[in-house]
């Protein structure tokens, strides 16, 4: 068991069978195996039964970004055998609590305009773990990780969130977070579209390791 | 063509094969027929594709609830068959505009604290569809539709909102929003788990032609 931030990889494939292929290139490197909301829509939870049946030990997360209803999915979610399951931030407070009853942890997913107040109420309700994300779509229009994203990191983490960092990662950007207890890494296409995926892991893990480590 | 509030079932069964018994009990009765966040994420696309071979000339709406990658989302549910797709509210603008350009319409769910600028900037993106909502998980803790609710509705039809509501709704309650310009009214369980589904349809039907016809 190690303290240092975990690597997680997205696997936002379009089909059971691509996302496969990229966790099969990969998967002895990840320490958290997230079947990737495009990825649930398409495919239902087949994809999490599959992950589980190639990762019996290895953590699975199913990322549907509840909203509603937190009780039913997440029942769903763990029946398919995933560990962990992604909310909305925006969803309330009852619907988290019926998910956390569910699956063995959640991650809530920062979008739009969170507050630190709505952050003190998921500590209230037992939360532990918060998703901090540079949107696909907003980073696709030129955003990228500043000092306010740190700030705001730092401050959840200060809360006693088990803080995770997501969006437009590679090797080179895990530096940018240096002296910020980060829970884990989310790479997606970072990894699955290196040239050579295990060596981007790897990468992922050494850069881990030189700021993390002892 | 009518003017009168549509209505929608929300198919959030747990299976395909439940959800078709589900729809074909009722369909004809039904103008916007949705597959539920539950439903895609159990099953996939794959019940978009039936529905839309059940129903080619109906509205067909994918709830995926979409948060973040809304180009990819919104395209699959186009090419699976849907017309309509949901956002969740605090999905950011860059990711409902993605959204809008692969599918006819989309609705913005409103969940959590949502404000009222932030409606402003949906309307100048383009969206034109709100859903409001009683959580499922709110509502299972007690709370139910209030003046409060009703006038946020009336604001947001007053913006120039296509404004459908959902949430614990039956026949009877259907004349609580009297007054208001309601697009859809959308039941699940309240049609689904009618002791005769049909019944219920025309029922909610009734009650809308009651209080919204000529």
């Amino acid at each position: 068991m190690s303290s240092l931030p975990k690597l997680q990889i997205a696997l936002d494939n379009q089909t059971l069978s691509d996302a496969i292929k990229s966790i099969n290139a990969v998967g002895e490197e990840i320490d958290v195996v997230e079947a990737g909301t495009i990825l649930c829509l398409q495919e239902g939870m087949e994809v999490v039964r599959c992950l589980r049946a190639l990762y019996p030990e290895k953590i699975i997360l199913a990322d549907t970004k509840c909203a509603d209803a937190g009780g039913t999915v997440a029942k769903n979610c763990a029946d398919a055998g995933a560990d962990w399951m992604t909310v909305i931030c925006s969803a309330t407070i009852p619907t988290m609590k019926a998910a956390l009853a569910e699956v063995d942890d959640l991650q809530v997913e920062l979008y739009g305009d969170w507050t630190f107040d709505h952050a003190r109420q998921w500590k209230e309700a037992g939360l532990s773990q918060v998703v901090y994300h540079q949107s696909r779509d907003a980073l696709n229009s030129g955003k990228s990780w500043g000092d306010e994203d740190l700030d705001k990191l730092k401050k959840l983490s200060e809360m006693g969130f088990k803080v995770s960092v997501t969006g437009g990662l590679n090797p080179d950007t895990v530096k940018l977070f240096k002296g910020i207890d980060i829970y884990c890494f989310i790479a997606g296409r970072g990894i699955r579209d290196a040239e050579d995926p295990i060596a981007a892991a790897r990468e992922f893990k050494a850069e881990i390791a030189k700021y993390w480590g002892k």
